[in-house]
Formats: C-alpha cells, sequence, structure tokens
C-alpha cells in the first residue's frame, strides 16, 4: 500500500508510520517530494483493511495496491473456473438459461411453468419458496411446501433446482433439496451466512448487492471460498442509481469486468434488474453479447395474477421467443445453447 | 392508485383491468381523456405491492397513491412517540449521544472508553461484539465474551448498552446484555431477521441501508411493528452515490423528512457515513441542527490501533470538545442534552 | 396529473385546489377517500412543469400522468425516425459505427486513423477540434485548424463527420465543417445551446447528462425538436453511480427504454462510459445486442501518446478485430453493418 | 503519481513505462514486489490528467498522489479566503444569506420580496432573468427587463444582486448589473463560460453540479481561477442518489471537506436541492451547524403562483421565521449573522 503523508506532516509524524510499519512487519520504501512524503509499503496484503493508519496524525490518505482478495482473483488463477451441476458445466462454452417464477405458488403453476422453460431450452429451474418482502403485508412465501414442489419439478423434468436461501436455520432444509443455492442481493453482505453456505457442498449463486461495488462483490465471494466453498457464480441483477424508469441500473459492464479480475462463472438476472418484463428479452441477449455465462430470468404462466413480481415476468409464448433469439447472440459470440 | 392505460389500450384490455380491480375489492373512478384513459382504484392499501396489474396489456403503468405503511406513518399518529430505556426517553426534548468503540476489543479498551464518555456526557454505551467483515481475513469479534465486557461497563458507569444483532440465532444471547438492539445497515432488509427482533421486549435502532429509500426504511420498521415491537429508532448513516471522498453520502434531509412522515425518533451516525474521523464533529452539530433526537458516535482511545474502523473514531479528547459544541447547537434549537 | 391532498386537508384547502385547477382551464375529476382526497386534473400537459401547485396548502403531492415530451414520444409517431446523412440512414436496418480519436491532433494522427478505421467498416470519423477540459492546464483542442483537418479526412476517405459543439458562438464555425453536430453530456441541459443548434440544419447527436434521467433526456430532445430541428440522435454514454472502477456506468438499458418511449434513433458510446478500452469491444457488442441503432468509439492510433482520453482508446488492430465480431452480433439481431 | 503494473507485465512493458516517464520529466522510483511491480513518478502533477499511461500495455492503474489543483488548494494557502462584495466579506465570521424568488417575474414580486428578505436580515437578493428550463414550454425569464427591475431592487433596498449567467454572450450584459455572478449546477463544466468568468471583475458563486464529486468542483473553481478571477465562492446545492423524495440529496459533508480541501467560501442552497419548502429551514440551519459561510434561499410572496420552482420557495412569513433561528444556530457555532 501507498501512505501519503499531508503537506504538513512533520518529521516524528512520518516516523511514527515508519515505525508502525515496521512492526506491522511491512517492508519500507520512502520517498520525500517537495509537496509530498509517499510511504510504499510492502507485505500482507489481507490485513490492510483492519488498519488505524488513516488514523494517525500527519497521514492524508492510505491508497491500497494490491487487490484485497485473493482466491478469487484471476491474478493467482488464469483459466476460468467451470461449475458442475449434474451433467451441466456452468462457465463453459455452453450458456445456461435457469427460469421460473418468482415464488413458489402452487403445483400447478410451478410444473406448468417449468414444463415451458424445458422445452424452450432452459437447463435449470428457478423458484422461491422463501419469500419475505418489502411489506410485511405481503405474500411471504410456501416454505418447506414449495422445496418440495421444487423437487418433485425437477423430477418430472430433469431440470435442476437453484432456489434462495435466506438465513442460516433454514439452510439445511433449503440445501436438502437445491442443486444450487442462491444468496439474494439484501444478502450478499450477510457473512454469517455466507460463513455458513462457505461449509455446504453444492455451488453457490451469489447475487451482488444493489450498492455494492465490484470489490466488494468479489470479497464475498472470497469469504465463501476461504471458508471452503469454490463454486461461486456470480450473478449481476442490477446497482441502485438515480434513475427509476427501471427498479435498479443493470450494470452489464461488470460482466468483463469481472471476467477480467475474476476466474469465477458470471450471470446476469436482467429480470430483477429492470422491474419490467417489455425489456427483458432485449436485456438478455445484451448480457450474453457481454459475456454472460448465463441468465436468471422470471417465467409466470400468468403473470397478471403472480403473487409476487408479475411485472416482470415473461410469459411462456415471450421466453420461448426470446430463447430463439439467444440462441443466435451465443452463436454469434461464439457460445452455445442447449438445443430446444 | 391509480392506473394509466397506454395510449392504444383496446377497449377489452380496458374493461379486463376494470374487472381485475373489481373482484380484487376496489372501488372504482374511470375517466377516459383525449390522451388517456385512467382509472382511480380506491381500496386496501397494504395489497398493492403484490399485485400484478403492470403486467396487464394495454396498462401503461401503475402510480401508488397512499403510503404502504401504517404503523410507522405520522399519518395515523401525530404526536412523536418517545421511548424509554430505564430511566432515558428518546424522541423526546434531550438529545442522547451513544458513543464508544467501533468493536470490543478488551476490558481495559472498553472500559477506558466507557468512562471517558459518560464524563463528556455520553448516556449509553455501543460497542460491537460480532463484527463479520467486508473481508473474511479481518477481525471478527469477541462474541459472547464481548457482550459480557458491555454489561460490566453499563454497571460501573450507568451508561446503557447498545450492540448489533446479527442474526436469529444469536439474537437471544445479545438481547440478554443489551439494552437497545441495533439492526445494522446491511440487515435493514434481513426480514427474518425482522421478524425475530419483533418478538423481543427491547426498543431496536433500525438503520437505514446504504440503497434503502426513505419509504423502503419506514417499511422496515412496519416489519418489527406489525411483528408486535413499536420501539424502533431510526438511524441515518449515510447512502451510497457517486462522490466517494466520504465512504458514503449521509443523507441529513432524511431527518427532518422522516419526522414529517413518521413519529418515530430518528438519530444519526456521522461515523460510519464518512469514515473519517475529522468531519464527524462538524456533521453531529449538523444533524442536531436538522431535528435528530440522538446520535451514534464511534470513540476509540487509541484509533490508530482500533481492530475496526480506526480512521473514523473520535480519540477522547475529540468527543470531548464535540460535546462541548453539541450542547450549545442543541440549545439554540431548543433541545437539551444531558449535563456533563 | 393527479392532486393528492393530505390525510388533513381541510374542506377550504380542497376548496382552493380546485379554484386554482379551474382557473387554470383544468377539466376535474374529485375523488373522496378514506384517507385521502384525490383529484383528477385533464388539461393542457405542457404546463404542468410551471405549476406552482404543490406549493399550496393541503397538497401533499403533484403525480404527472402524461409524458412532458410530445414531438420525441412515440405515443404521436409510432414508425422509428430515420435520418439521412448524404447517402446514410440512421435509425433504419444497418448500424453505422462512429469511430475516430478524442481529440484532432495532427494531419498525420487523424487521417492515419480516418483511413484505417474505414477499412475496418466505419461509417463516419469522430475528432474534437474543441476540448476544454476538467484540468485548466490540459490540451485544450486545435479549434478551427482541427476542424479544417477533419474536413480534409471526409474528401479523403469519404467519411462523414461528426464533432461536438462547446457554444453558441462557435456553432456557426463548426456548422459550417461537420455533417452531424454532437452535443456532448455537460451540455445536455445547456438550454441556451439547443435552442441556437435547433435553427441549424444539421443532425444532432445528442448525449446523454451522466446525471439525466431518461425523461430529462428526452425532453432535451424535445427542446431541440420543438425548435424546429427533428433530426436528433440520442446517445447513451453511461450515468453516474457509485461504482467507480469504471468512469460511469453504461446504462443499456437505457436503449430498449428509449426506443419505446420515443420514435428518435439512439446510439451509445462505450468508450467515454467506460473510460477503459479493454472492456469497450465487448461492449459494444452488448449494445448492438440491446438495439443500438450506431456506436460512438475512440480509435487511436497510439493511445499511450494520445492528447486526450488515451485509456478509452482502442488501437487500430482492436478496431478491426471488433468490428468484425460486431457484424455477427448485427446479423444475429436482424441488422446489417456496412460491408468492409 | 504511483503506477502499478500488472500482475503478468514482461520485463519489456516495465521498461517502455520507465522510459515513458523519464522522457516525461519524472523522477522515478521503482519498486519491484513479489506480486506486483509498483513505479513511483514524481514531478509535475499538473500534466496527469493527460497522460496515456494507463494504456500502455502492462499497466493496471495509475493511482495519481497529488491534488490535481493548486490554486484552490488549502495547502499552498492556510487562511481562508474572505471576498468582498462592497461593505460586506463572504468568508469571514459574518454568514450571509442571499434570498429572492427563482425568477424575476415582476417589479412587484421582486420588490415587494427585496423588501421582506431585507427586513428579515438578508444582505444579497438572488433572481433570475434568464430561465431556459428543463421544458422548452415553461417561461423562460424577462432577461434584461429582469436585470434591470434587480437593479432597482438594488437601489431601493440596499441589497446586493446575485444573478445567473448562462452563457458567454449574456455575460457582458449580466455582469453590467450583477454584484455576484452565479454559474448554475448545470453550468459547472461549461468550461466555455468559466473561461469568460474568468476575465470579469466580479465574485463568482459556482455551484456543485449534480453528478460533481468534490474534486470535479474543485478543478472548476481552478479553471475559474487560473484564468485571473480569485474571488470564487461554492455552493453546494444537492447531488444526484437513488433517493428521489428530493429532488437531489444535500451533501453538507461536503462544506467541511472543502473547508479542509480548499480556502475557498462555502455556501449552500436548500432550496434546490430538496425541491420542497417544508424542509428549507432545517436544513439551512443543519447547514450553518456543518460550517457554511452563506445561504442561498428561495422565497416568493405567492409560491402558488410563481412561474417557477414555486414548491421550493418559502413564503416571507417563513423565511422572517426561520431567520429567527438561524441566528441563534450561528451563535452557537461562534458566527454572526447581520442584525434584522
Amino acid at each position: 500500500m501507498i501512505v501519503v503523508m499531508s503537506y504538513r506532516a512533520s518529521d516524528d509524524q512520518i516516523e511514527s508510520v515508519l515505525v508502525w510499519l515496521e512492526r506491522s512487519g511491512f517492508q519500507i520504501h520512502l520517498s520525500r517530494g517537495v509537496e509530498r512524503t509517499i510511504i510504499g509499503a510492502i507485505g500482507d496484503k489481507t490485513r490492510i483493511g483492519d488498519m488505524g493508519l488513516e488514523a494517525m496524525p500527519g497521514v492524508e490518505k492510505v491508497v491500497p495496491i494490491l487487490q484485497p482478495y485473493k482466491l478469487a482473483s484471476r491474478t493467482f488463477q488464469e483459466e476460468g473456473t467451470i461449475i458442475r451441476v449434474g451433467d451441466l458445466e456452468i462457465g463453459g462454452e455452453v450458456i445456461h438459461v435457469i427460469a421460473g417464477p418468482c415464488a413458489v405458488e402452487s403445483e400447478e403453476q410451478l410444473l406448468s411453468t417449468a414444463r415451458l422453460v424445458k422445452e424452450a431450452g432452459a437447463t435449470m429451474l428457478r423458484g422461491g419458496a422463501f419469500k419475505p418482502r418489502t411489506s410485511p403485508y405481503s405474500f411471504q412465501g410456501l416454505e418447506e411446501e414449495g422445496l418440495k414442489l421444487l423437487a418433485k419439478a425437477r423430477e418430472e423434468t430433469g431440470l435442476y433446482i437453484v432456489t434462495e436461501v435466506m438465513d442460516a436455520r433454514t439452510l439445511p432444509m433449503v440445501a436438502q433439496y437445491a442443486d444450487i443455492l442462491q444468496i439474494g442481493a439484501r444478502n450478499m453482505q450477510n457473512f454469517f451466512l455466507l460463513r455458513e453456505i462457505a461449509k455446504v457442498d453444492k455451488p453457490v449463486i451469489l447475487k451482488r448487492g444493489p450498492s455494492a461495488t465490484i470489490e466488494e462483490w468479489l470479497m464475498a465471494a472470497e469469504y465463501i471460498m476461504s471458508g471452503g466453498n469454490y463454486n461461486v457464480i456470480l450473478c449481476e441483477r442490477g446497482i441502485c442509481s438515480f434513475e427509476n424508469y427501471t427498479r435498479n441500473t443493470l450494470d452489464l459492464t461488470a460482466v468483463p469486468v469481472v471476467k477480467h479480475l475474476s476466474h469465477l462463472p458470471v450471470i446476469v438476472d436482467p429480470s430483477h434488474a429492470i422491474g419490467k418484463w417489455r425489456f427483458v428479452p432485449s436485456m438478455a441477449g445484451s448480457a450474453i453479447a457481454a459475456g454472460a455465462d448465463g441468465l436468471l430470468v422470471e417465467v409466470h404462466p400468468n403473470p397478471s395474477e403472480a403473487l409476487c413480481d408479475g411485472p416482470q415476468s415473461l410469459t411462456p409464448e415471450n421466453f420461448t421467443e426470446m430463447m430463439i433469439n439467444l440462441r443466435k447472440i451465443a452463436g454469434a459470440v461464439g457460445r452455445k445453447m442447449t438445443s430446444q
């Protein structure tokens, strides 16, 4: 890291910083300029976050140089990670589409959706069993009953199951049914939950928090990986900005950026980012062109009757049409999708 | 709510929306303009969030009219809520300062800080026992040992204890020691946790999420209140914006806005919002002038040795000086602070 | 528009609002609910922005219903606008790539770039002659000399010229040389400039301001159109957000949203949005998949020697490779690009 | 500045950067770490913005160390600048309130407002003569007629005149009437205008752009100062964020931050930032507590009839009441306001 001393820092203040750094095991390069004294400190990057250096008198700022994450970094693993779910590979040549309703509502709703998305080319089924929501007066999910329906849909269609885990207590139950565990955007920095998920032997989709920088997102992945679970799939789902025509602002540039910084697979959820179904197909194609390894898309047999997030759900017809177009874009960027 | 139909909505589409609304128990006002047909729907506001209306063909947008929260709204309770903690009243004439270190590190660190902030006029002590952090490689907190030290500090100084609860499993343990439970910004929409806290008979400080609108923040308070715990204290702690000189952007306007919309007390945490101790005293005074009922401020006996958030911690000397100035500002806006 | 009265609005306050609206020529629908009185007002939408209604006692909020723009709206013109520049059509089947250096630096720099981008398939040449910049100590542009070089490059290569106009005084000079005038992001709401450009008979590329909502952007287009110039091409170039790995956040969802709301063509400038050349090719392809009608891309023969924005400029080799890939994506979404 | 080379940078790439830096006159410190090679470059900071270094192969990032502004920096001028307008001093002990309507509408409107704000303790009168606005269909200002009315109000009341200059062509006319020229938020980076204003011998209020970082804002001040006009007053007026209950997010922390980084006076415009008069008085007091040297506040004799920004205007009664409270807060922070 680089420590920039303030213009009027005294020799004593500089000396104190040097002592502090040496005591902490850093190797030091001192550079006294006309306007500023700058101290380069070389050492164990993983401690940087903890340090009170910026609180020392005479210090203007501390500039970290190295990435604070290691396991998630492409610096130390050049080839992209491929995550296996049954016979599928996420992060390889094939782009996977994970589709389904926001919430599991009933057997008929889920199974009819599952059949339709399977037929259109989806390889995994999504659906929420726990839906604690912004309003305490809204539908809160079918809980274990919903998980059972997901398992039933898997049995019938062969689609793998992706479902969200919301807290540590229900994690064992959810892990019993799911093929991939999803961590929602609001839980991206729920470190208690990350710690528990790190111990589970299932791949994890880690959604980006709406106010999380790319670095914070990769640090959350590092958190899970450092606990022993290396199968992390990152999911961009929109960040907050002043624009409010769409629910969030889909940050598709994050896809090539994350691919540059990390070896982990990246997928995109245009449905939650945008909040309006009308724009989902365009942005799904746009995500593939940006380099995404997969998509998470909401589909509901009857969006206007959905108990959750109807306005952002595609009808089965719209989904099928979208899939035809996505296949073409995937081909144009040298990727594949499963045949219908 | 108001349903705005699109310019080219057909009569059939309008009819379908009317049928939908009537079936859902709404009373309807239809207004056919030259450019748009607009449907006013009057009824139970608590269901609005769930509705798939925007997914219906021909609907351009749905504009909610009523606030989605009731228990937290000043519409239904004109006088401000006063929350009692022992002999203290939060939300009354007296402005309370809650001070202490980010993390409980040791008996000496905590007790020396407690004595100093007590002497300077603080009425409550803050300190984190669980510190799962952005980096998995950082200090993670003393856990129950930390809670015991907080209890010891209370015993010695008479300061009430504010500490964060991070998940449902550790809630019973934390509730046993704390006088006020704090919900961190990252957990503002952790509805599993909110649901559990709603059942505990302790006041709650609910920090605003860095990407939460004021309405979402009040909905989180509503969540706790609807579960039975009415003693919610809102805490503004900075929101995310493009400005990155400070860690977050302290949204002080939220203080009078929340006071206008809600009857709940509001406090401000300038330390976390800003991330640099140098600007904390000015903004603490600014928060009082904006109408805050209290402050949450980080103080550490030796910020450059702090295991957590040193750069934003005041030294005891800076804290004492700040308190002298805050007292004057409190007086200027017709409020009081406890005498030193 | 809808006027929502506050919970405690008196009958007199409601009456005053009704009188005000009637006097202003609105037709009124009054709806007294249990919690709120709501007044629907139907009339000339173009005046809404001016009204002091929200300042009247008892008014809680005023909700506009109609879009504040007319000429730019797809409501009143269903088919997309096609803008002709010589023999080219912008907004039609063909996607146009406008390429060139940030600033015109020298004859050799400009002409060599022009030849290279022409060969790779660009149809227009971009280059700035006026470069007043963030730092007063930076290169400020070649001014008229730069415009002459652009004209020379057009003569030699047949590429049409796109260049930025920065203020009303230099507009006549710039308009003499340029085929398309560009309004920079910082000038999107420079209404003095918009008013003058409205009188010029040249197409205009209107860049979105970094803090402009889609509605404000369309209002700026309306400003130009209402002054008589209907040939407005909208250009998404990134909006501000908390993420600072990239310079701005490219809001590609704005492409289908603007296409839905307006009939005007939309192009995308990934170079300025991102600020790092490495991610430009992916996002250029992503923009085409999102539905963009064209691209604005920075190319420099030697980016590390560029006097302006080198880090975001592609080398001619990278540009040529990108163009090959863009052609495939254009084909996948049913569009064309000019043959190499 | 610090140049961080990428993990896999070759020796040749490092060598090229060294050559580049030496050729550009930098002094170099090379530090080869295990993970990264880091190059410290010491030299003329004013050229940093221009450099294409980040475009060189093997360069991961370039970290600027020094502030890019000099004349505006407190590093080189420790004591705060005091700007004189007639017998007034801005930046000294006295806090000045600049009040008046958004737009000059008529003689009666302006003069009655001027008398009232004068009586309540304002020392300067604000009012816009040019009002090109978001909507082309809105009132656009009285232009020179408005300036003459401002001059008349000055004659009658002794209040100094603050009015906005919108472009270079009308600058001479505006400068003839105004005591202080205001540069609006949208023009903060209109460098053509800044360059012209730098040549005028009148103090300038420079409003912060809604998407401008504090550094960009200070660079705009530097732009004016480097052209010869040192009398720059900075004005915080809200930045864009996701929160949309208020028009913008008032960033009061910017006040002490700017005071730390720069010696220039800082004032605050709560009216434009918030957009709702109800919250203006609280935030005006909050701004003073944060350390502001003055306020810019909208007052209209009849806000609901205002041709511009009525919802954010205080009535004369509200303004008078606010001034009484502000005086108390000013006293509490050791400042003064002119006696009524």
